[in-house]
């Protein structure tokens, strides 16, 4: 038996475990009660310790050896290379936690997420204070145990993203930042576009069975997987052939569980397209977050609010749902989906401010991992960046710093991956327009299996086995920039709000 | 640290992975996608090898040892002396199977249950024979590990109910031989009873909301426990803050889902009752599979099919459902839920003819696993014995021998449990009028606590520390005897149906 061959057995155990703590977690956000929190913690942790300490064994250490002298011949993008490099990567962090890291991890999210419930429901920060503050001190144990020169918050950008730096994250979200607010500015004085029409009273249960067809037509295989309902949309999947999206609804705002809907799919659908061979191997998922949000974010924005599938999607709107609809046109339904007006809740937020969103948390994170910010003041930093970066005033909590789930997981540098998704997305859509010239054409009847199919060959197919780069390098010929998403926003909106340019 | 305590840290490990696999199972039965199958195959059977690893390893055995001389001037029933004492019998039996059996059991459970659930509907033993092929195989390695003297047969059920052998199974069988058949005779012949009024249209979502009404009425705690539908209704925990009921509902026939929804309420309530010390350890749970059905049957049977029960549901009944209901009385109800009548299917028989239903699975096991019954001719050897015991013509395997999810477990030799659980229910309801004479008052008013305060302080508390004679001995004085089931079947179905005595 070769070394890769043994390995492949230990890893496979280690993802079966994942997997199972993934189902926990799931179960936790959708259906356990709540007298489950308890139990449920002491599970989590206890197999998450399990995989660690099956992952980061000796025995793991010797065969990752032997197994590189086996592979180092083999071409770098073949699976068993790949596997080799993605593994020892996952090793070299892994074997730095001690166990009770790990189990402790586990247990402060499943133990924070009631907090949250309950801190966000009650609209008070002052509740989830002690939860925030053991995420902070857990996620700089981490970074402390992972290295760092600089600051600690390199040590989990690096983690999350591999490749990126935080000074490569500053320069993208400068590159964000000196373009954002001035097109904004200039959309706002144009003015012109309202969302009125998605305001009203639609029936909750049609809302869920309309967004769970279209997202089925747009590719999301529902017998290999399902949607239910959670506080904060998510995907989890458990293996090729169950992957699990969460949503929300609104009886009065029509675009949160469509838009939501969509956008998990996109995940959903990265997940569905990962070859069955990689399965239970790390290079069984996707890339990193932010490449999984570039799947997610160009579902749910480059194809989603374009106006070639608001014009296939609106008379299928218009007959689910009647009211208002049925005095509009798909026109009015692309312009009121695409207003850009600085809000308060990041998911809900528009394409071009979305950025400011994950900017004032990235630099909160950053701040309180590195001591310059108290978890106590996180509110006030939080109203202090909303009224500098999108000029508004400060919220209750709830719709403030209480309104993301992220901050009950203490891998603290998780709202970068957002960004770069954006980023990325755009890039990679720049490369789909050469490749499939007639994409508007097709979006506009519906038929997006070239779409889906460009992404499988080129994203889906890859799994773990490229950082950000490597595959943006590969599939567009260059590493990740913000120009793509520049220049796709200054045309749309440039567009929709007829500025000259 | 004391050897129990270090013991009790292994255990913890071993039942925080046990309920990870049981959510596993309970998801793969209620929400899992059609797909998910096989990864949930490999995931099972790697947490039951996992747990099975740390559980039978050499520091569990050592530990043991010490814990036994730890704790041998304890009195029997403390919590120390019982957990070693049973965590012993446990390990016994554990240590006899090689992991790879182990793994395997679980990964087969796992791929049989959609084969089931296709053959059912397909309605062809065919489709299951290869799976259960497998069962029966796994069964018999199961017993030969477990190591017995005449048979089998016997192996197993020394495993599922401590105490009790397939002899006494046998006298068990044979002393309700000798009542059911002339009893089921005589009420046939006397008439007078029908169930018309449980067939019409009731909606199925208010079906489940009033059985989740009355279960919780009953005391089955809603927040620290739920209810979900699945194929085969069953019982779940993953900790005292988490039990897991599922239900099915017939639009037709009001009973499915009212009664099989108070009898998984029986089993939760017992699993809600176990004291929170316990928990983590091997005395947290049901004292057997037999001991454990004397709650669900109890609460469904000697309380739910009771007249002062039904007197008290009956209005909430009529209030909700109307219809036919609204012209009858809460006495038409009782008798109609009571009548005796030889039936196909094992779940909704009544109460007298249910035992034959046990008896005719256990003697169809117990012939498989000794070799004198080819799995391909279950379905004759099943319409042979329907025909034997209740006069019935052969139905439709799906109706038939595929109407249990059972065999697609190897623990061939669960089914006596049912009938375990009947007499053990009637023994402790003899117990149960001594100490509150009021009871019958009780149930008429929709008063259930003091009862389920019996049944906590005399069955519940005690978790898995006694085997079912002991627990009969110190709570009823008697062993495992038919004799209070018969006598209670009698009065009950003589005064119904107006039999002299």
């Amino acid at each position: 038996m070769t070394a890769v061959a043994e390995l492949k057995e230990i890893l496979a155990e280690v993802a079966d475990v994942g997997r199972a703590a993934g189902l926990l977690s799931w179960d936790q956000e959708t259906y356990m009660p709540a007298g489950g929190v308890a139990s449920r913690a002491h599970q989590v942790s206890t197999l998450r310790r399990l995989s660690h300490g099956r992952f980061t064994s000796a025995e793991t250490a010797r065969l990752l050896e032997r197994a590189e002298a086996e592979t180092q011949s083999l071409d770098y993008d073949s699976d068993d290379r790949s596997l080799v490099r993605v593994t020892q990567r996952d090793f070299g962090y892994a074997v730095k936690l001690p166990p009770d890291l790990v189990a402790e991890q586990a247990s402060a999210v499943t133990t924070a997420r009631p907090v949250w419930i309950t801190a966000r429901a009650e609209s008070d920060w002052k509740i989830f204070e002690p939860a925030m503050q053991r995420t902070v001190e857990l996620a700089r144990r981490v970074a402390d145990a992972y290295g760092y020169e600089d600051s600690p918050y390199d040590a989990l950008v690096g983690r999350g993203e591999p490749g990126l730096t935080s000074a490569d994250v500053s320069r993208l979200f400068d590159d964000l930042k000196a373009v954002i607010p001035p097109l904004v500015q200039r959309a706002r004085q144009a003015g012109g576009l309202d969302d009125k029409l998605l305001y009203g009273d639609f029936d909750e249960a049609r809302q869920l069975a309309f967004a769970e067809r279209t997202i089925s037509r747009l590719g999301f295989d529902l017998d290999s997987g399902r949607q239910d309902l959670s506080a904060h949309p998510f995907c989890t999947s458990f293996g090729p052939g169950d992957v699990r999206l969460t949503t929300r609804v609104s009886r009065q705002h029509f675009p949160q569980c469509l838009f939501g809907s969509i956008h998990e799919a996109g995940h959903g659908m990265y997940n569905q397209g990962l070859p069955d061979r990689l399965d239970r191997t790390p290079l069984w998922g996707g890339a990193t977050s932010g490449v999984h949000e570039s799947q997610s974010r160009l579902w749910e924005n480059l194809v989603g609010r374009s106006r070639p599938f608001t014009r296939w999607l609106f008379p299928l709107v218009q007959a689910e749902f009647g009211g208002a609809f049925r005095q509009a046109s798909a026109e009015d339904f692309y312009r009121a989906v695409n207003v850009v007006q600085p809000s308060y809740i990041r998911v809900e937020a528009d394409e071009i401010t979305y950025n400011l969103h994950i900017l004032m948390r990235c630099e909160i994170e950053r701040d309180l991992i590195e001591g310059r910010l108290a978890v106590r003041d996180v509110p006030e930093a939080w109203n202090a960046k909303l009224s500098e970066y999108l000029g508004l005033s400060a919220p209750p909590d709830a719709d403030g710093a209480l309104q993301d789930i992220h901050w009950t997981s203490p891998s603290l540098a998780g709202f970068v991956g957002y960004t770069v998704g954006n980023v990325i997305g755009a890039q990679l859509m720049e490369a789909i327009r050469i490749a499939l010239p007639e994409l508007d054409a097709e979006l506009e009847v519906g038929e997006f299996a070239p779409l889906l199919g460009w992404l499988r060959d080129n994203v889906h197919t890859h799994g773990r086995k490229f950082t950000p780069n490597e595959l943006l390098e590969r599939v567009t010929g260059s590493p990740l920039s913000a120009g793509p998403w520049v220049a796709y926003v200054r045309r749309k909106y440039g567009d929709l709000y007829g500025l000259a340019d």
